[in-house]
């Protein structure tokens, strides 16, 4: 079974939950829940979507063996919420339909997750322990090492490191931390039914440092993880010049490429598929993805916003979800 | 009158530079003078080439008035060099080749030149002062104050820091750096022909740090600089999150993107444009060009190398030689 959580209710998390199970509702091949609330289902706004899905209510008490998309109602304690901005109140409800569909996963029924964007700021508002959809899920779910990574039909990557500083990057990658991404993009690959991934290994600096001439990273920190990857027989090579590392993955000289900090990663991802890469959670117990952009307050309700990420976040966690 | 060098004749230089002149012999508006010498211009392997295009041997003692491909032997003191592989012989070439343009641009002979790639080991091994062509030029020239932008017909950037390790870069960037950078970035969009250039500029950390929740450079470095610029006329604006910056340029928000540091400038380049991307050099008292590759010694001298960016790099010497 697959669980959706609507987000940040302020910003677009629920038009494109809807769009999307609108364009996909008769290929879906699992009971799909979506966690929300009253007060979101019955919004207006939302009316003719939902009429369109002929949605049931769930309660989960029941075994869900039939294909189907179910609203489940987290219970919320005000009867508003707050549209087109940040509000501690959306803040509040994300963290619920987060809490509630872990709490599913970790009784068994859910199996899979796609999150909905939420935004940092609402959390904080709201007092969240943390404001990110990846360290909520590791602490819900007690798993100890989780990587971000990237799906497009073209290009995959995994984050080495995610959001922090760039002066912190350097001081951040250690041989464990690259070694684990390493591993995380070789068992994404499996995921994807890749049986013998090839795994391509940036470098941090400009070329690769050119043996040494501007860091020394690669050496003392990139190429250990490396060998000590493929003393394990993972297919890992590296450390490749971060300015043609993509180019010649899209070429399919790798399945994936591990990325040692966020924009080295997310600026090919987001230049070769604006509209529909899928952000990946690797390391958790479940299944979980979620579209790569925000919460889009700015043009939230005004039915513009584009669901081909959400749609691509679906078939994805379907994708995922049928791995071996 | 436009120069040519050869670069390191170990790679692919002079195979690309005669290549793109065979292509645009026809419709090169301005006379034409290649910096080698005469063991490479009697090499065997390039004697088709030079007798495709009818070059005539020139010392720059005579006025080159006409248009045409011209040989300059600069005086060397081996007869031999070294194929495929860096070499000091090679190095001590590159390097007076370079020498002898540039002390005919101070002459006023020479008002553009395009150089092919050099290998930072040859001059290194050669003893140059400095191993690349950005600051080699800006020494000979006694340039104050140097940029390094890259062109393509879809995305244009230019780069605030270029070959320092990535740790070093948030250290490196100043308020007067960056301004400096987006005056460069300003001054090429006018030699381009764009009258009223709109600049973004970068953040340098994710989301362009989400207002310092991860890193305060943007508020601290960068935003003084791009408001410095603004009072001076200049419509700069940012500084904007990295990962979105270069497609929101290629839907033209901007003529040009000022980067931070090396690969996030170099990775939106090299992706849209791995064959034609043009490496320009603003801030010298001539133009300057270049492809964006480099010597390729394993496919020197196998006839197999594409003259794209080359021929790119003489086109755009041309077009801004032309600029007001």
């Amino acid at each position: 079974m697959l669980g959706i959580t609507l987000g940040d209710i302020g910003g677009i998390g629920p038009e494109v939950v809807f769009k999307s199970l609108i364009r996909l509702r008769n290929n879906l091949h699992k009971p799909t829940v979506i966690f929300g609330c009253h007060t979101i289902f019955s919004d207006q706004y939302y009316r003719d979507f939902l009429n369109q899905l002929a949605v049931k209510k769930t309660t989960l008490v029941e075994d869900l063996n039939a294909s189907g998309i179910y609203l489940y109602e987290c219970p919320v304690n005000s009867e508003s919420f707050i549209k087109n901005r940040p509000d501690a109140i959306n803040g509040k409800r994300a963290l619920t339909y987060i809490q509630t569909a872990v709490s599913y996963i970790k009784k068994g029924t859910i199996k899979g997750l796609v999150t909905a964007p939420i935004c940092k700021e609402s959390l904080k508002l709201a007092g969240a322990p943390m404001t990110g959809h990846t360290t909520l899920l590791q602490s819900l779910s007690e798993s100890k090492e989780v990587s971000m990574a990237f799906y497009t039909s073209e290009l995959k990557t995994l984050l080495a490191t995610i959001h922090i500083p760039l002066n912190s990057v350097a001081q951040t990658l250690t041989e464990e931390l690259i070694t684990t991404s390493i591993r995380h993009a070789h068992l994404f690959c499996l995921k994807l039914g890749i049986t013998h991934p090839k795994i391509a290994v940036a470098g941090i600096n400009p070329h690769a440092s050119e043996s040494g001439m501007f860091g020394n990273e690669e050496k003392e920190v990139i190429m250990p993880a490396i060998e000590a990857c493929r003393s394990q027989g993972i297919e890992a090579d590296g450390p490749f010049s971060p300015d043609t590392v993509f180019t010649r993955a899209l070429k399919k000289e790798w399945d994936i490429v591990v990325s040692m900090y966020h924009d080295q990663g997310l600026i090919p991802i987001k230049l070769l598929a604006f509209h529909d890469a899928v952000n990946v959670t690797i390391g958790l117990p479940f299944v979980r993805t979620s579209p790569d952009h925000g919460t889009a307050f700015d043009i939230a309700y005004k039915n513009c916003a584009f669901p081909d990420s959400m749609i691509a976040a679906i078939n994805l966690a379907e994708t995922l979800l049928d791995a071996p």
